[in-house]
């Protein structure tokens, strides 16, 4: 049998030209098609069950089998109506990034294991931190797979920077109080994840109300933290959002500082997809105090149009990093000059060059060709809302301020709210099952309706008008 | 000014021309040129000196960056003398794999928004759960970036299995007991940054003295654990190692797992390489209880071959995941049959097609291709202690067990160890320096000497000869 290395250089040529061939079929897809394939089918149930190769399969067979099944079954987060989360399409130099990535397998610890690496790493950090509103000094950050990991990091970071180096030795056993988490009734459920991988426990998250507009209503949480400290526990941590999940709503952001500042806590913010609206003059006015929190989760995979996975923590003072995740080891060399080994300003210590697909991203797009395109899905936004105002058949139900619609079909005869939540709950698989939109339920006030991620730099106003009228076809039949 | 969609357009076909040159130059230079660019010199500062780019940066400009930065300041890990950790060079296929995952950019978290995404990480797992020993109906797993993540959910699943649902809601308070760990002290240093993040802190990690044969000894472990129950502490977690960092040795995992058994802990096992070595008839013997552990790290990005990021952690009952980690989201749709949303198994929500580059280097590859090549590895390990032994100026530091090699430089006058630790101590960064080889340096018992890591299918018996000749030239200068 041959050894690996000459199977794939004889194998070589075919793979770049099939290569080719996959983008070429995906570019001349795009925007056709059907959306999202459904269900655990045939094909699918085929692959699941395929036993542990033995012997070697052919690339030939192999690509047969990308053509017929992956590609197909692959849900098209491409799709104009592909509306269901803020994952916009992948900007093809990425995927160019991503092959050279492979290629040169660099391991993005040390400085030392990978010199241009770790540059490049540093380079996107300090340009997200300088979108984010930090200075270009003393801010790092570290690259993670995506938002709910940038949160759980935060959130050790926080206590770390709270409760001091005994905290990491004694963990949360330090002085035996409970340790608690504030945030709006509205966060992502990362963040409850997070407290419970990090031993403080969902019961130690604290959700504060928030008001019409999905912003945490800040005299609840002084009062709640107030309690709290007369209770014997430690308030650590106030997390804000910036483009909540359901509305993308924004927190009041300079009155959580205010409070964080006060009550000497940590303010972290999760601005995954929020942050990058600041590339826009359109952005909502809470933005301009993003600065002032200590972290900040910036996912490059939703509005930087950089495919899976590139999130991101960003953090005001990089020596927190260190501080937290620094160590060392027996066998490593330490970076010179000391404190740019990524490994410690984060849990990995395998690491892959990630940061080259946000680095080509940037470099290829530039900041005024982001900010242009994210002020017109802004605008695209807004005008959705108008659009659904001016029809007789659909409402709005909130209006939004970022690039979230949420909006439901209410008909022309006068249904209850019962009767509506369960036409325009089953409206989103309608839609899947005949591969027009995929779009997910919301459910605001106790009123279910749809909810769209304007996020695809493909989606116009003619597609949104398409999207009206697939839902009328819908209820009709 | 143009926009996003229509640049791409324009600039496709060069990309896929590009890809293919960087390739085709990539495979020319393989086993040639220097190993290791070092140090903080001109080129590499200018890149992070860059600010936020304002204006779109043309193709040209951004390729010709990537010819003369990226490239040439890559550590070379596919160089057959690249020799200082476990990162083999990416079998190409994978290049394929992931360039075609950053085009359909899955979210592989939840099955209705990536059916095929799920279906492909589900069979990797199965297999990969199969060649280390666990059935194939009751396992599962998860894909991670890498051992240090893979390690660090596991001891969460451990914590929950032992200390109930409680532990998830009220955090390691449960109890006010302090919970224990306990480890060889030749632990992989991610288990105290996991012990740190999980908030246990890294004190409650015992380290368990070994033999001389770098395995945990029995017996001190379980008096640790006695002296820690009678101390009203609670015991959660044994960690064994199957090939630990430095010198690749082997727990006897049989001992472990019936230790864990008799005082109801669970049993991890970090198999992050050694797993694989199970696919050869020349595996250590104690990997013939590897399925014995409750859950288990292993890595593809180790012996499979495939590029960074590709971790994974597999559980005996795949229940214990969705315990440990699954929960509800009020506009998340479930998938159906149940228990099969990935972001249910692990901490990510947003999740890349990681899965598509191992599923094509397991079919590309196969099992017996595997086995062959890591008995190669082993063989060519015992074949390079010969080597040494053979000569009279190297020795070797221990008898290996795996593909890590640990030796030295001893010349053939008398020196003392201090001297012989300070010429050893040197060598690896004038090897870099002259790019000729990139090995770590490693202490053994007080003496200092070199570490090689056999993980490239590119080495072989040669290579080494010329690594000794390189060494002995770099002693003599």
């Amino acid at each position: 049998m041959m050894p690996i290395d000459t199977i794939q250089k004889k194998d070589f040529p075919d793979l770049v030209k099939y290569l080719e061939k996959c983008w070429r079929e995906q570019v001349e897809k795009r925007g056709t098609g059907a959306v999202s394939p459904l269900g655990l089918n045939r094909p699918i149930k085929d692959i699941i069950d395929e036993q542990l190769p033995e012997g070697s399969q052919s690339l030939n067979d192999i690509c047969v089998q990308i053509e017929r099944l992956v590609i197909p079954y692959s849900v098209q987060t491409s799709h104009p109506l592909f509306l269901a989360y803020v994952t916009p399409p992948a900007l093809d130099i990425c995927v160019l990034g991503e092959a050279i990535s492979s290629m040169l397998n660099q391991n993005v610890s040390f400085v030392n294991l990978s010199p241009i690496g770790t540059a490049i790493e540093e380079v996107v950090i300090k340009w997200m931190g300088s979108i984010i509103g930090y200075g270009a000094t003393s801010c790092g950050g570290v690259l993670v797979t995506g938002g709910s990991v940038a949160n759980q990091l935060a959130l050790a970071v926080a206590r770390r920077s709270i409760l001091g180096q005994e905290v990491t030795k004694k963990g949360n056993y330090v002085e035996m109080k409970h340790q608690r988490v504030y945030c709006s009734e509205h966060i992502h459920r990362s963040v409850y994840k997070a407290a419970a991988l990090i031993g403080i426990g969902t019961e130690n998250v604290s959700p504060v109300p928030a008001n019409h507009r999905h912003q945490i209503n800040v005299e609840d949480l002084q009062r709640q933290i107030d309690k709290d400290k007369s209770e014997n526990k430690i308030p650590t941590t106030i997390i804000g959002a910036a483009g909540t999940r359901a509305i993308g709503a924004f927190d009041d952001l300079e009155a959580l500082s205010k409070i964080a500042k006060d009550n000497q806590l940590w303010l972290h913010v999760d601005a995954a997809f929020g942050g990058a609206l600041r590339l826009s003059w359109l952005a909502p006015n809470s933005l301009q105090y993003l600065g002032y929190a200590d972290s900040v989760t910036f996912d490059p995979h939703k509005l930087l149009f950089v495919p899976f996975d590139a999130g991101c923590l960003l953090v005001q003072d990089k020596q927190r990093l260190l501080d937290t995740f620094g160590s060392e080891g027996e066998y490593l060399e330490r970076s010179d000059p000391p404190g740019r080994d990524i490994a410690d300003f984060g849990m990995d210590l395998g690491r892959s060059l990630k940061a080259l697909k946000i680095w080509l991203a940037m470099k290829y797009i530039g900041a005024k060709a982001y900010g242009r395109e994210i002020t017109r899905l802004l605008k695209l936004a807004r005008q959705f809302e108008s659009l659904i105002k001016s029809t007789s058949e659909f409402e709005t139900l909130i209006d939004g301020e970022s690039i979230i619609v949420c909006f439901r079909w209410k008909g022309e005869a006068k249904s209850t709210d019962e009767e509506l939540n369960n036409i325009n709950g089953q409206i989103p698989l309608h839609l899947r099952r005949k591969g027009l939109a995929f779009i997910n339920p919301v459910s605001i006030n106790n009123k279910i309706g749809l909810r769209a991620c304007l996020s695809n730099f493909r989606t116009d106003k003619q597609h949104l008008e398409e999207l009206l009228d697939y839902i009328r076809e819908c209820v009709e039949s």
